[in-house]
């Protein structure tokens, strides 16, 4: 059924400009040549020779000394670093011994004919290479600077190559359709994250979604059988460190599909658009359920590079017989745990000495029979530490964020838990359905979101036990970070109904749009969603997803660069009949 | 440098799905194959056979009649139309005679041996048939239905295909980088039509951009080199009509290019991309000035696919000497201009006569030689119509839009003036960097924006005589419709200063960030943008964008689906420190 055929690409970066090569591409076999080159002078020295750059790479240009180029020597000497020049010149070989090997343009030179300054640069306010030492806020607000940096292109490049081959893998090979759904749509119930836009009609608000998650389901309740979009999401959660009030996903969508076939899918599209840089990825990826997730890391999203799992220990506790902790396990849903840290000694001062004996505040209520019983129930060599937590341990977060705390800490003082070239994709399943409200746990509120269909094997559960109902979600984890999430959609009316009305008690009226449409011949269909911004901060190894967007907002949401959010006049508030709640003491001062 | 290999592929539309195939894929050569198809039904008739589409096609499925199969006929015969089904069964070929020509399908039928209603479809509240012709808000409200059209299927899946082949061709092809820039940014001078999106910050708002110009330039002066975008970008306009609050434009941005460069990258952009059903496209377009297009078809996007040009006829009414046309000719930069239509007698009133007299007021003016003067002049035929005017004719933006009525008239008469398949692209150039402004003439606005740079054989103008300079601005028309616009940018700083302060006397401030930015090394560059949703229409041959876009907004900016914009509580608008000005009589009734 197929008919393909691989091929490679160069792509001609130079079709349509004014030059013949970039700055990266000259080599041996260039020589002789007659090349013009445009670009950024990185370097310059006494109008012998200069350094230029472009987005590809360095050439070094050599100035003629002859008088007659002298008005080409003093034109190059004169621009000042990070001015943009066009040199045309000659392909030469370096003299023997001055090639540089590191450079891949390092056995050439070109030595100038003709060149033009483009354009000057004015000094900079700082050194180049102080700047990149400077503080993120200097580097936000001169962002086409930093952009410059061979960091951010390579980041950008790869991004947008990504994406291309994601859409090739989607578009090309499986049909999908990319469909724009719109950005002004109404706010979501319990849409609080959500930007506000106001419009002409007075008192009456657009709302920027935070997902098309609605539109989704309505392209395959209208037939369109497999959607996908790069798609432009917001989320106002004022100053939430390495979030941005508007962030990226991978939006897909599709009918007539189960969650496994929603899984191949994207093992398949990440198969086929993983960079050859960060070497080849293996699939299936392994599957967890999210008990065992809490169970063994205490988290949704386990980093399974690296062991230290959390062990439960309440049987051994409870033979052990301490008072304090026999109290503690005597409550319901009560254990205690713990995860023992290899050579935990380097980074805390509670060990296991090398006389057995344990160097701990639980050791005077052990005997020594007792703290060896603990020694070999939790498997614990010399030097290593031993947290231990007991309580109502549903959920283990508090040892899970230990664990990974203690990970951090190994590395930074010298040790080697997780290769990082290593890549640990995991699914995480059988999400429960609903979890009780943090500010009112005997109500329940949508562990996902209100449209993810029951597992199949606990639809009848949702009607006598909700709280029991596993769903048909799925996260995507890379590396311990949640690179995306998806589910089956409830598509059918009644079983939507019931969940929003009886279930999450909450007014239908606002979604009656999409309860209505799902009455009127609704497919099965299921989907995800894949945080791009974080999942290319994760391939190019950066610690902030920052680092992979062209101009990104800082924590306080703001583009530091154009002075965005910035003041309007009252003028221009008027035809939205809205106008400004000044706390009090400004308006006072203003009238004074 | 190139390593091309050209390919064909087939996508793989039955990857992970619950089907073997879709309704339109089965040939006779499937015949004998067991076959699963999920599907809506479109018509059953009396337990025999049904109709199954999906977003390909229809199949007739056979419903087996023998009591084995009760279940199954009792099944699909109970479910209504446009009930979504999945029936499996053996492909068999039609009883001769029975085949349908008109169905790729129309070959084989589906004998179904199993059956699964998936979803129940309630009554529709209208017939699909009808529904078609309601009325548009009907279709707008009940959208996933009329996505289920062929009409928008296609249109879609056409839409998705041409912007994935853009794709291609500038980032695989052309090394362009597909970058994403902010929709949350800060109000641009005279941005008048940008809708404010209020932060949490007392008295701030984002602005959402009507384009990504500044990110654009931005991007180039970051050394990017060539940049692309589908970006989303917005547009307050109340209720112009067909016009949509949000809207898609491919958004191109390169270095080192010029006017040419620009235009032969579109030109190649288009016709790589450009669909077959719509047939080859030849380069390069033709090209026409801004004054050209304004003297010859009385507007700057000439549909240039039929004759009717305006003539200057000033020269043969002085000659004629009638009073009251002599008086308006003899002011300055008055003149006299004509179209004459073809046959203009069957949609007007206004004719030359079969015995060579002119059936016109201006006849009681003319003697029978000066109307054989003016009918030679005009080259009028007989049942030719001429409309005349005189005037300051600088634009002759009248007889421009009466050409165009006339043609619709004509052909909405019976007459082919302009070939469907035809395609007439043509690049308008040369366009005045200025215009007065139509409140204060004695003041200048940029005929587009400030950045456009001057044309170089005007620079020296624009400090002498701004209102006499040529910009680098160029439009691309097809069919008389605007489908791009793009320039090369200043790249100057004090040249842009100049503009800004000097020439459009605007304050600079609120661009000083661009401004600095291009003191620090920034490149010659130029760009583009193409209007993607104009663009996609006129492919499809749908008068309105609506037809291309999944869900777009009524003449009002609202969605008819969900209801948007719409009201929001006192405590949603608190964080975000606005409140609604409510009219005085409505806030008169709340408190009664």
């Amino acid at each position: 059924r197929f008919l393909w055929c691989f091929f490679f690409y160069i792509p001609d970066v130079n079709s349509f400009a004014a030059r013949t090569n970039t700055c990266g591409e000259l080599r041996a076999a260039h020589i002789g040549q007659e090349v013009t080159l445009c670009g950024w002078i990185q370097y310059q020295r006494q109008g012998l020779f200069l350094v230029l750059r472009d987005f590809q790479g360095l050439t070094q240009i050599i100035i003629p000394q002859d008088e007659a180029h002298s008005h080409v020597r003093k034109l190059l000497s004169n621009a000042p670093v990070e001015s943009v020049v066009r040199v045309t010149g000659i392909v030469s070989s370096r003299p023997p011994g001055q090639e540089n090997l590191k450079m891949p343009t390092g056995d050439i030179e070109v030595k100038v004919e003709t060149a033009e300054v483009l354009n000057f640069c004015k000094k900079l306010p700082f050194e180049i290479k102080d700047f990149i030492k400077k503080s993120e806020a200097l580097r936000m607000q001169y962002r086409y600077l930093d952009l410059r940096s061979s960091q951010l292109q390579h980041n950008l490049r790869l991004r947008s190559q990504v994406v291309m081959r994601m859409r090739e893998y989607l578009c090309n090979h499986h049909g999908f359709v990319d469909v724009e759904t719109p950005t002004l749509f109404k706010r979501t119930p319990g849409g609080a994250k959500e930007f506000l836009v106001p419009s002409r009609e007075v008192g009456k608000f657009y709302s920027l979604p935070q997902s098309p998650q609605q539109f989704k389901q309505l392209l395959m309740i209208g037939g369109l059988d497999r959607y996908f979009q790069v798609a432009r999401c917001y989320r106002d959660e004022g100053s939430r460190p390495d979030r941005q009030p508007e962030f990226t996903q991978i939006d897909i969508e599709m009918s007539f599909v189960d969650q496994a076939g929603i899984q191949r899918l994207i093992e398949g599209l990440l198969q086929y658009s993983w960079p050859e840089e960060r070497g080849p990825i293996t699939t299936p990826f392994p599957s967890m359920t999210y008990e065992e997730a809490l169970a063994d890391y205490g988290t949704d999203k386990p980093d399974t590079r690296f062991g230290m799992k959390i062990m439960d220990i309440s049987d051994t506790l409870r033979r052990l017989d301490i008072g304090f902790v026999q109290n503690v396990l005597s409550y319901p849903h009560s254990t205690a745990k713990a995860i023992c840290i290899p050579r935990g000694v380097e980074i805390m001062d509670v060990i296991c000495r090398p006389d057995g004996s344990l160097k701990s505040l639980l050791t005077k209520f052990l005997s020594e029979e007792q703290q060896s019983e603990l020694i070999q129930a939790l498997n614990m060599q010399v030097d290593d530490v031993v947290l231990l937590a007991a309580g109502d341990h549903k959920r283990c977060s508090a040892l899970g964020s230990l664990r990974l705390e203690s990970a951090d800490l190994l590395e930074a003082a010298g040790m080697v838990l997780r290769d990082p070239a290593a890549l640990h994709f995991l699914w995480v399943v059988d999400f429960p359905l609903f979890l009780p409200k943090e500010e009112n746990p005997s109500e329940l509120e949508s562990a996902h979101h209100p449209f993810t269909a029951p597992h199949p094997s606990d639809t009848n559960l949702l009607y006598s036990d909700p709280t029991k109902v596993r769903s048909q979600h799925y996260d995507l984890v890379l590396n311990g970070s949640e690179i995306g999430g998806g589910s089956i959609r409830i598509h059918n009316a009644e079983q939507q109904r019931f969940v929003l009305e009886k279930v999450l008690k909450e007014d239908s009226e606002v979604l009656s749009h999409l309860l209505e449409a799902l009455e009127f011949g609704a497919p099965p269909h299921g989907g995800i969603a894949l945080g791009l911004d974080r999942l290319i901060s994760l391939i190019v190894g950066s610690p902030s997803i920052r680092d992979v967007i062209a101009f990104p907002k800082s924590f306080r949401g703001r583009d530091l660069m154009g002075n965005a959010p910035d003041y309007v006049t009252p003028e221009e508030l008027e035809p939205y009949h809205i106008h400004v709640s000044w706390p009090a003491a400004e308006t006072e001062a203003k009238k004074n």
